[in-house]
């Protein structure tokens, strides 16, 4: 007989079905003993009738994450013990047959018992199943294919881009060095920003999905030293502003794509979907400085940077301003920002770069790039470094670069702000810091 | 006026376009210069009149890779002068004005000549832009796509393995170590392999794409030390064979894909599409070995693995004989493969593990794993490894798994063998060796 998939039963009701998954739960009500089952697609409860003793027999023996087989029989339930809108709350199972295929241990806890921090990140392999673990990761999922669909459909070529590299890409981060082969350094890249830009040189418009590493020596809920960082970058644009309307538009669909296909994963984490307007707000950082001043009071007029209550307050107002979970900051000092920023001919001093803040915090980085190459060694040097150390990226600009721009942004970061969820771990599944790297996974 | 592409100037015959790229070449020819333009999407001639001095002077200024932008009437070319089956074979574009957006310096090559692979490596932003090499990383964005598009449709659920590990998770390839916070010794990871089972025991059928590292001393065509890994799982099978069939599914679609998309990419690199039967012809190992030593004389029937000539030979016999380009391999010894391999009940000493050959090598590593907690604890002391070590994915046993397997394969050996290039490195972008690391790109 072929497996049905619990999402499936709908279509059986009165017939047998094979169906396979996870005990979520086992209840024993007088004679009656019923089973949730869980696989991939669902959960669909099950009973155990007290005529059936070797049915009874098996049933009694499992306990929740034992993996089963059962033949089953599909009733349709009394229109009284129908649960209206719940997968499956129209039917129930009557075992007919039940095997184990894998037995477990008794659990260290509950499954849906909330637990600290510490303790989920522990138990990874078993707190990953809970509903909501299972949720949050099907929503990142989600994430990272509307992001690559947006731009296959806006024709962006997907690149690799290395991660162990000769040095720092952005001369400011800290990293993590690597034993590598005799008289050869490596880092762990932060970026894959220079490989971004080479690549526009070669296919104008791309994007690239993967790893990278931030040293530092954090402990707080915004920051992991390994995050899954989304990038994307164009050529021939305008200025920063071209940047701003893809990512704008990304977002939009992206939102899109999440109502459309992970609801029911945003209602089990009570989560609001964001309002996407068609433009997001835009202001220039001085901006938001007068004008949190005139509003707060708070003078932070020669800031180089928002502090994070003010990001706080900036999406707030933008919320009751713009309706918009979103706001663009541009405008950033020269000083703050890496040495292939591009500035600004009409606003010395600052550059054509941007964050995108979203429910408060920035998730966003992006801007226009220094594509003319003595430009870009003067930038190289103003910051101190020495333009023949990037020989190699700077050959992209050697032989023609048109103007381009581009953004990058944490997944797990965007996952948690779309969440409501308060810690970025929550939404990183197997997440380094300072004090954890899977040492119970040792050589 | 907005910007056309040039792939798109075959609707704009008789119009004024605006078109931008880089200057492919120029060629004078007496009081005519031809130059052709090369954007994203294609390439086009440009000729600039005589009796246009303005765009005369601007024209025999640029040379190869300048970055321009060009205002241009569409002119259908004469019968006579038709390129047929050439992209813009049938138009011209007469330069009406041109405006040089970058400026190149000379080359230090002419871009389409044949370097050594050194040479192409230490020029790769330049080297990436000739025709064979846009063609080469195309197809494998391609590749990769499609990988992903096949799983998706099969529901399976993508994840972000970690890269940096607490330890060794195959307890064999020699690692790169990281530099990580006091107290923990960190590695890269040779592969997703733990973390791949831990969440098929949350999302039954997973995947996952990402750079793997192995520290092997390599000098060779067919290695590279750090690669982009394609990697499956999937619960609740009979066996290994399930796994086959997803993956000989898997690349029937991808050959498919590849023909509706990228088959100019495969005819400018002179590249064959493989033979892809419904159903992959499958042998035992030592099944391989007697027919080598009946056909070829040479007794290779206690060694546990295949040579590299043997495995060309194999390649050549299935493509022969079952008219595939494909062929699997199936059995090995129980001592050659991971603790997490699955030994064979009615065949002790032999695992349900496969690789696939394709064109001559192994491109594919697959099988079904021990998923019984108290199996897999004695699989690991056998390799002589510690079960405490291993507690964290443990965990994912102790708590019931299913039945499950699963493959992993090297996107840039795939993409090589796929374009029948010689040496893996050339569909690296940016390769890393034993002697190579973007050392010019230093801190």
């Amino acid at each position: 007989m072929e497996r049905t998939l619990i999402k499936n039963l709908k279509d059986q009701i009165n017939s047998e079905v094979l169906i396979k998954g996870w005990v979520d739960v086992r209840r024993d009500h007088g004679k009656l003993i019923f089973i949730d089952l869980r696989d991939a697609t669902g959960l669909v409860q099950m009973v155990a009738l007290p005529n059936n003793e070797g049915v009874v027999e098996s049933a009694s023996k499992v306990r929740s994450e034992y993996v089963i087989e059962v033949k089953g029989k599909v009733n349709a339930r009394p229109e009284k013990m129908v649960k209206e809108g719940v997968l499956n709350g129209e039917l129930e199972i009557e075992i007919l047959e039940l095997n184990v295929l894998s037995e477990a241990h008794e659990l260290p806890f509950d499954s849906e018992t909330d637990l600290n921090m510490d303790t989920k990140l522990d138990y990874r392999p078993l707190t990953l199943r809970s509903k909501k673990d299972r949720a949050i990761f099907k929503v990142q999922a989600e994430i990272v294919k509307s992001f690559r669909n947006f731009l296959d459909s806006q024709n962006f070529t997907e690149f690799q881009a290395p991660k162990l590299v000769g040095g720092d890409a952005e001369g400011g981060a800290e990293v993590f060095k690597v034993d590598y082969f005799k008289n050869h350094d490596a880092y762990l890249a932060t970026s894959p920003q220079l490989y971004k830009q080479i690549l526009a040189g070669v296919y104008e418009k791309v994007f690239t999905v993967g790893n990278v590493y931030r040293a530092e020596k954090h402990s707080t809920s915004r920051h992991i030293n390994e995050y899954t960082s989304l990038d994307f970058e164009l050529g021939f644009i305008k200025d920063h502003t071209d940047v701003m309307k893809v990512l704008n538009d990304l977002l939009v669909s992206m939102v899109d794509d999440l109502k459309t296909n992970v609801s029911t994963e945003f209602k089990l984490l009570e989560a609001e979907f964001p309002e996407t307007p068609k433009e997001f707000p835009s202001m220039k950082l001085r901006e938001v400085q007068e004008l949190i001043k005139k509003e707060t009071g708070e003078d932070s007029t020669n800031a180089p940077d928002l502090e994070p209550a003010q990001e706080r307050w900036l999406c707030e107002y933008a919320k009751k301003e713009f309706n918009s979970d979103f706001i663009f900051v541009t405008h950033y000092p020269v000083e703050k920002r890496p040495m292939y920023t591009y500035e600004d001919e009409e606003d010395r001093g600052f550059t054509k770069s941007f964050d995108l803040l979203f429910n408060g915090i920035e998730i966003v980085s992006g801007g226009q790039r220094n594509h003319d190459y003595n430009v870009l060694v003067q930038k190289i040097k103003d910051k101190g470094l020495d333009p023949e150390s990037f020989s190699f990226y700077l050959q992209a600009f050697k032989y023609g670069m048109p103007a381009h721009g581009g953004i990058g942004m944490g997944l797990e970061r965007l996952t948690a702000k779309f969440l409501g969820l308060d810690n970025v771990k929550e939404a990183t599944l197997f997440p380094r810091d300072l004090n954890r790297i899977d040492t119970l996974l040792s050589k």
